[in-house]
């Protein structure tokens, strides 16, 4: 078989065109979450639906769909993780998803949580779930009807077919069993660190670190890692992320504390994985599945990697030791590298999920994974979820939140409509540790390098193991080529207990 | 007559619709001129050629003018300046100019423009012609075809169809004499003050002003006059301009420079003064015509009223004496009012239009109102543009630009397709200086208001008097409404002469 090139090129300028409306939506959400006026953000919200709505017109219309039916009949016997192969039945997929979509849902979905975000924000500087309320209701009611829309002549839960938007595929019956496990066994973990015999010194992270001094530090540290800036740019944010507005534009944002270093530090280095990832899809491809990320927990699994594997390595810390010294002078002169080692590995139980560490902050995401499901199934009331929220807290962390704006309000992402997400990033936590291990095995010496600054042969690997093959293989597929094995728990658990147990003096 | 409520309701949907397709390509070019990185400017003219293309598509499709058609044959014997009839009417007017652009050359423009900038931008860095000629060439042919399009059908010179998008009605044969007048008298009293008896000392504004300090001046300044910073911005770029992305989101851009005190503090006046009128407008109406500013010469008015009319008055300068002092704390210690009022009212011939003071101004226009109507008719070509420039120069302010960076590439307005539009910066000079007086006759005394720092009159008349009124008037009609008297050169010169005759001891 071959497939028709003028069919494939109509399909391909369809998408392209939806792409071009996309990312200037996803411009405007960018600049909402910088520099908007307070005041401007009903407006935005009208703009950025009009322009998501165009593209949800663009990506159901019967004739693009038609077309794209005819090509993926012609894919028989052809190699699935061809270029052309791969844009078409994920192009397909993408319709058959979104065509179950009624415009009028999308754009009611869109503005609801533009507006959303806003009222979080709001909610969380006031500390008041009560203001939250009604929106986060109007959310989920949506997120369901959306949900169950989707699961429509599929076997599919709605809270299944929400997760299929970032982890193709995934399937309860498979996560439930892996994250149980990984929760027995890490909580395992962390109950020896804690009646360990030796436990970190932090304070020589919260002394204070001028704002100015920081920005220079991430800025180096993500030119360092091999970011770049004459496709992109590094901004503040209340609640960082990665976007990517045009094939050579990857905005990363991070967040600054005066009295606690990790924060804006390893922030970076995590925005700057995602970034990375970004930066290495292919650019001619944009716009098209070859050329964009496969799944968010694959785009968790870099940003992770950077931020974990390696700026959490003591290879790292040695490295970075000079120019911590340098950018902070004065504040940083007496650490050496084992304390400060030490203490960027810190293993405690914590409020804040974006703060937690690699050991905790897979219980942070199983709470959530579980919250969520009830809300989608109705078994848990968004009045209720507070309540619901610190008991989960209290018996996975042995925590209790004392305000909502460290509890239940902390993420962004159920006010912009992202329920389904959070399990991505545990998935991404495991595969981190996976390609890590296959990173070793491949280029040898790997401590070795990052102590010397040379980040390029670990950038080089995912740029060829992973990044440049876009949506050409399924999640699940890429890391059992890259790693020889399928995704597991155990590369996460063997990595945190090699690192802890030295440290922490475990037996 | 009455207007008919549902297909009312109908046009105005498609113009809103419209209105925020428009406002995010203005929102990604934003973007574009303050922070969007190198690499990206090639698939960022792409969004913005996709976005103007909607905007163009919706505002003249058959439909929608055939019910513009329809309601403006339901005007007669209404109030012309009544909300309703002048939605119908301008947007009636605005269908027919853009319905004789063909959409192929509306998206051929924009992204012409997009990229046109970039151009401009690298060939003034690098101060060569050389490297925007073709570009300018494809750009100016673009617009004499879209001129030449436009003027089919009326007794229009392609010239002045395009001058009619950013000045309605304005005709050469209307516009050309008064600048003739206006150049000799003006030629005349800036000869005088060149062989005046006195003479300023501009070294005070020379020093060394840090740029931090600047920004808190220019924010300080900018809330003073009442910009209101919960529905705006201010930020800085290469080529200072006001943009609006939204009913509450108003963007002012200025720019610092370290020895030269006036560019970011007049800059910021008359960015602020844009951004004044904008937020005058009626929200509620944001889209359509009765919420739209009416003519780009009433836009430079509300800029260069606060720029000159206030902004370098006596009274301006006694208020601002302390604020200044205290912001460069020992750089200003020992200067006094009269010195800097003096020095911020410094004639004399220069070369870059947007440093230029209140009198040579208007003569760097009309060298670029006489080049652009070359460029339009044919008779003058892009490749002898520079050539041209020097030499009305050297005939109208007695100077010859050392370089094409500091000549003929000075402003970003021809690479963004904007041709007919400098004559409205005159036009706006000319009303700024008449509303000026009707403002002192209305409220009384004015210097005595603004030496308080009470600039709320000020803004109140005018926003009484011209923001409220969008485009229900015409800008003649407003001008000759607020004023008792049609617009002219009087006033301008009038207030010049009163000026400058005791400052610099003329006779």
């Amino acid at each position: 078989m071959t497939i028709d090139d003028n069919l494939f090129q109509s399909v391909c300028q369809v998408a392209r065109k939806a792409a071009l409306f996309q990312s200037a939506a996803d411009a405007l959400e960018w600049d909402e979450r910088t520099g908007m006026p307070p005041a401007a953000g009903e407006y935005r919200a009208e703009q950025v639906s009009a322009l998501r709505s165009t593209v949800h017109t663009l990506r159901t219309a019967n004739e693009y769909g038609e077309n794209l039916q005819r090509l993926a009949e012609q894919l028989g016997g052809l190699d699935p993780a061809d270029d052309h192969v791969t844009t078409v039945r994920e192009l397909h997929r993408d319709f058959q998803r979104e065509r179950k979509l009624p415009l009028e849902l999308v754009s009611r979905l869109s503005a609801m949580t533009v507006r959303g975000q806003q009222v979080w924000d709001r909610a969380r500087r006031e500390d008041s779930f009560a203001l939250f309320k009604d929106t986060l209701t109007e959310i989920v009611d949506l997120k369901r009807e959306a949900g169950e829309r989707m699961a429509e002549g599929s076997d599919k839960t709605p809270y299944e077919a929400l997760l299929d938007e970032y982890e193709p595929d995934a399937r309860i019956s498979h996560l439930g069993p892996v994250f149980a496990d990984l929760k027995g066994r890490l909580s395992e973990l962390i109950s020896r660190v804690a009646d360990a015999p030796r436990q970190p010194d932090v304070s020589l992270l919260r002394q204070s670190f001028p704002v100015d001094a920081q920005r220079q530090l991430s800025q180096a540290v993500a030119e360092a890692v091999g970011f770049d800036f004459s496709s992109g740019r590094l901004d503040e944010t209340s609640h960082p992320f990665c976007t990517t507005l045009g094939p050579d534009d990857c905005r990363i944002l991070t967040r600054y504390e005066t009295n606690w270093l990790p924060s804006g530090l390893y922030g970076t280095l995590h925005e700057a994985g995602h970034g990375l990832y970004e930066q290495g899809l292919r650019g001619d491809w944009f716009g098209l599945p070859p050329g964009s990320f496969v799944s968010l927990g694959i785009h968790e699994s870099q940003s992770r990697l950077w931020e974990n594997q390696v700026g959490r390595s003591r290879a790292f810390v040695r490295w970075a030791m000079p120019l911590l010294k340098q950018t902070f002078a004065g504040t940083l002169d007496d650490a050496d590298v084992e304390q400060v080692y030490f203490a960027v590995n810190q293993v405690r139980p914590s409020l804040i999920r974006v703060e937690a560490d690699e050991a905790t902050y897979n219980l942070h995401i199983l709470i959530r994974f579980e919250l969520e499901q009830g809300l989608m199934s109705g078994e848990l009331k968004v009045a209720d979820l507070p309540e619901a929220w610190n008991a989960q807290y209290s018996e996975s962390l042995g925590i209790e939140p004392p305000s909502a704006a460290d509890g239940v309000l902390q993420d962004v992402h159920w006010s912009a409509g992202l329920i389904g997400y959070f399990p991505t990033y545990t998935l991404g936590n495991l595969a981190a540790a996976q390609l890590f291990d296959a990173i070793g095995q491949s280029i040898g010496d790997v401590e070795g390098l990052i102590e010397k600054g040379e980040f390029g042969p670990i950038l080089d690997w995912l740029r060829e193991n992973i990044h440049q093959h876009g949506r050409c293989y399924s999640g699940d597929r890429l890391v059992e080529k890259a790693t020889g094995k399928p995704l597991s728990s155990e590369p996460l658990l063997n990595y945190l207990s090699k690192k802890l147990t030295p440290l922490y003096g475990l037996h």
